[in-house]
């Protein structure tokens, strides 16, 4: 018990140096829900905050690994220090590559100033939802500058990784038209960029002005100045766009932070993460009041009809505020 | 307010004697959640635990309301008064009927010892996991010396449903093997009965040899004495075996009577309906707390890495329990 807690007091001593088995360790414990979660979100508080955390959504086949590949090549050549955590069971850094994508990765493995880590599924997403803002916390702990996060644009759990990001960044691909059209219901609240990958392609005009339509229409009735996601073409396999990319993080960037915006997110999403905890608390100390608790007699009483099962909770929950 | 308020004593005094409008409007107010439902509950608390509920589920195709109808005719024909809960959309009863069903379910229709109710699904099956229970009182309170609970063995819902009953009749058919491999899983504990309906059809005999192999391996390792789900046949078309369903249901009764299953049921029942209730209050309770609450303040400590997420929902919890 003693021993684990010098433990992690070491590991996040030596994940603050940057050192990436510490970092791997610290991850592998928050993954787990391990007892020492809460041990290492106290450690980490006061790490919270530093990096730029810019989530990289999208459709399977659009690009999104290898956009992340290239941006980490960018900013390690701006000199930054980058993590990025990959909560997309199709990644290849989640071990799904293809040959060649599994390369370019293996190139950024040996660069100590990135943290590559991708979050398993472990068969339920909820978990992810849990374990990715505390991993996120690590690698800020570990001084990355940036922080990417990959998912797969789709599903609820994923829909709240991406809510962790600062900067969102949608990615498209011509001729997925209907995945526009499939992605519209969720994809205008979230984006803050818009990529349209593939940019060399047929159909790149097209996806553009469709785009351009959406945004028009999902802005009309917005009162005062607002951010407007800019639109921008990438061909990631060559590395065309990656810079006017890296523009567009800046630009939303510097947006939010001239517009309250940045603290505001940072607001909303602690409030949601504390609240998601104190939720799962409230329920599992109700199963502990339950277990050894008035239910029994509850359940009689409604049994032989001397109560109804409303006033029988109302008594469960006086004996719950009691404990 | 004090108008409703007598209007639901009037309904229930209504429904008590047997009127059917009072028990139609009785079941809607509880499906719609109303503001009266609790009163409702109250009203009908003593009323609870008379009545015998059976639950009749099955793949679609097995021929459930068939059974449910030529149940009700032999019930009747006994003298009894029978509440019929629909939660099926694909049931007769809920409207998706073929004309041969819907005549028949109009003989019944007729009879005023008969209440057939279709439970809305309205979009949210947990909704009627919800209003079920207090349906069935009102059915309790109207007289009804059986209920049956039509539903389809399908989904979380409805196995909360499935629990409802005292006895639950499975229903299967011959030719629908793939039926029983799927329902393994969870038809070996919900069962008490087995019924395999349109006994004259090839396959029957069969389907027979599989559902006893499959109960005597789900009986291996049982200690001491338990009840043996008996397999009845039958040709719901032409009524054919329904007297020896209802004598199974007898048989099923008098063993829970006299190994105080019944009781046990009951009590597991009101158990689990309590605590859901409870729950979905302490959440309610909590989202009033966290709207005029800590939560932002408790949030922005987080952001400004003063203290850790855990660390702020204990404080969460610690206001929510003073209020």
């Amino acid at each position: 018990m003693s021993s684990r807690r010098h433990d992690v007091g070491v590991l996040v001593e030596h994940a603050r140096q940057g050192q990436a088995r510490a970092v791997a360790r610290l991850i592998s414990l928050v993954e787990d829900g391990a007892p020492e979660l809460r041990e290492v979100a106290a450690a980490l508080a006061r790490d919270t905050g530093r990096a730029r955390v810019v989530g990289i959504t999208g459709a399977p086949g659009v690009g999104k690994s290898t956009s992340v590949s290239v941006l980490i090549t960018a900013l390690r050549a701006a000199g930054e220090k980058v993590g990025v955590l990959a909560v997309d069971p199709s990644s290849p850094f989640s071990g799904g590559a293809l040959l060649g994508d599994r390369v370019r990765m293996q190139d950024h493995a040996l660069d100590d100033g990135v943290f590559i880590r991708s979050m398993a599924t472990r068969g339920h997403l909820g978990g992810i939802a849990w374990a990715t803002p505390q991993a996120l916390r690590v690698l800020d702990a570990a001084g990355c500058d940036v922080v990417l996060v990959e998912t797969v644009g789709v599903g609820q759990s994923e829909v709240q990784v991406v809510a962790l990001a600062d900067t969102t960044v949608v990615l498209l691909a011509p001729g997925m038209g209907d995945g526009i059209q499939a992605a519209k219901a969720g994809i205008l609240e979230v984006a803050d960029i818009f990529v349209v990958n593939k940019a060399d392609r047929e159909g790149a005009d097209q996806t553009i002005r469709d785009l351009k339509h959406m945004i028009s229409l999902g802005r009309q009735g917005t009162v005062g100045p607002s951010w407007r996601p800019p639109i921008v073409r990438t061909v990631a396999t060559t590395a065309e766009g990656v810079e006017d990319l890296l523009a567009a993080m800046e630009e939303h960037r510097a947006w939010m932070l001239s517009h309250g915006e940045l603290d505001a997110r940072r607001q909303r999403r602690a409030e949601a993460e504390i609240e998601a905890i104190a939720l799962a608390q409230l329920r599992s100390r109700l199963g502990d009041v339950l277990r050894g608790s008035a239910l029994p007699g509850l359940a009689k009483r409604v049994v032989v009809g001397e109560l109804d099962v409303y006033h029988a909770a109302d008594e469960l929950i006086a004996a719950f505020g009691g404990s």
